[in-house]
């Protein structure tokens, strides 16, 4: 962070929370701020421009450069064009609709959640000085982004990063896209959930099932993560099964796109230090010729904020540029 | 091709066979030859030196730049770190003994041959103009190429493009790397040889089993594109799997880095009119959010020829730089 830029806001926007940051121009964290996915997009937008309010100090020279991070496909325009894992947003401008909302000219950019985060781990973060990175970002899907060649991987379309679909089981289980066997049913949140409850229904993790009530089919992952973190055998059990889902993942995107640094982020990476050790272990038994690799897999700096700070700084780097099109 | 070149000889190591070509500076081939990979690396620096020189018309001005493609992993110093397909040349500084060969100063470059024959296909055949490019290529094992935002992708350490080692089946067949479920163990000329003699052993492709003499272990993909040639069911049927199997590491390699353009190249691209349809129609069912992307796919221009021809271009572009470190 040599550069200066201007101070900025940045918002995520996540399947269950919208997170914002207000980033000075020395790239800290000035403040932040979590709401609640609305569950309709008509309410998204407002609740984006309600948490962007919330950590800004509006100065006298007006609006701070807004950037925002969505999960799945956005276009180059900023518009959603498909996200499994957020309701409704479909087809939905996003950018014009954020827009509308702000002053004419006001920097308004609406990007991929996690290609965005690989900004900030790359800029500011875990990654910091390395020129190739891919960033996985683990929440209800799995999203990802690309630093290649020290620049932001972007795709033709604005489609880069789909990581979460990329199918590890072609017989596994249906997945919100309408495949089977995509990695995030493995290797996100749901997916540890999913690993969770089929060792709870089994009565491989009873600690598991007391913990969601007594119910197997209510169990979520935070259950998971509390008795793996108690040192329950039977959910430490399950944290290997998707540590080793989430290594083979890991080790298809290191073989085809040779990072020097991965970054696991999203809000499960905040669970991060129980299945990293894992993780990394699986890994060398996954990716092609380990011995010949040179690869680091890390937690993200910034953890779950990854995806508001990245929209942030891109948005400030921005500046006072040209508006995004469209 | 609108810059000027100095001709350029590339050769390509394949599995089976050392192809050279020798490019006039406007990026026609002049002169090709074909000779077999001798089964030891030893042998093998001669053999492409041999290749070189039989492409070759020597000028007064001295040796040509020459580019040379590998497969597997081949770092930034032109050294071959991991060739699953490719016999015993694993830990062979290739660059160093081909320089050894020549005089000192000739240009030498050594690079991964799917990453070379990107370069080719973006430059002059079939994926010219676009930015976002994947090259696929199909031989013994599947290498990777890209081109993304308009420039090469090598890797933190040259060995980006190592696709055909993404697990695609994590109970499948094992693989030459060690692990199971490559993605070229159903994708390749060996995947689909293996496909084919599945079907030849279980009596659902008699015609196959036929054109190998009547030995259903002696099924070679030549037999299955054969028959599948003269229209018989059994073939076209395994013809059907192998497309599923490749339309399913497209899907993912879409996914993940947004191509506007997918090249299928290698030897078996040879006999793509056989399997582009099928391909193309899988495709749909596989990648994430169909309507929502643009992405051709489509045959490599230069067919087996890509990985010769886009390492001569390199190497000419190279011209009377300095030669590759190490």
């Amino acid at each position: 962070m040599d550069r200066t830029r201007p101070e900025s806001i940045g918002v995520d926007i996540g399947g269950s929370k919208v997170l914002a940051v207000r980033l000075t121009p020395d790239g800290a964290i000035a403040a932040t701020c979590k709401l609640a996915t609305p569950p309709e997009a008509a309410a998204l937008v407002e609740r984006v421009l309600d948490a962007a309010a919330q950590v800004m100090e509006r100065s006298p020279a007006g609006y701070l450069p807004l950037g925002v991070g969505c999960p799945g496909m956005v276009d180059r325009d900023g518009r959603a064009q498909f996200s499994p894992n957020l309701h409704g947003v479909d087809g939905f401008d996003l950018h014009s609709e954020l827009a509308a909302g702000r002053p004419r000219g006001s920097v308004t950019l609406v990007l991929n959640d996690a290609t965005a985060a690989c900004w900030a781990e790359q800029e500011l973060g875990a990654a910091r000085g390395a020129d190739d990175v891919v960033m996985v970002a683990m929440g209800t899907g799995i999203g990802g982004g690309m630093v290649l060649g020290g620049r932001l991987v972007e795709g033709a379309h604005g489609f880069a990063g789909e990581v979460g679909h990329m199918v590890v089981a072609p017989h596994g289980p249906p997945c919100p896209c309408g495949k089977r066997g995509c990695w995030e049913r493995f290797a996100s949140g749901s997916g540890l959930a999913r690993l969770a409850q089929e060792a709870a229904l089994a009565g491989r993790a009873p600690r598991v099932s007391v913990l969601a009530g007594g119910d197997p089919e209510a169990v979520r992952s935070e259950h998971l993560v509390k008795a793996a973190e108690e040192g329950d055998a039977g959910a430490l059990a399950v944290i290997d099964e998707f540590a080793w889902w989430l290594a083979l993942g890991l080790a298809n995107l290191a073989n085809a796109l040779d990072p020097s640094v991965i970054v696991l982020g999203g809000g499960l990476a905040e669970a991060g230090e129980l299945f990293i050790g894992p993780v990394r272990s699986a890994f060398g038994g996954l990716v092609e010729a380990p011995a010949a690799r040179r690869v680091e897999i890390v937690l993200a700096r910034f953890g779950e904020r990854s995806g508001a700070v990245g929209a942030a700084l891109l948005a400030g780097e921005k500046g006072t540029g040209p508006d995004q099109p469209g």
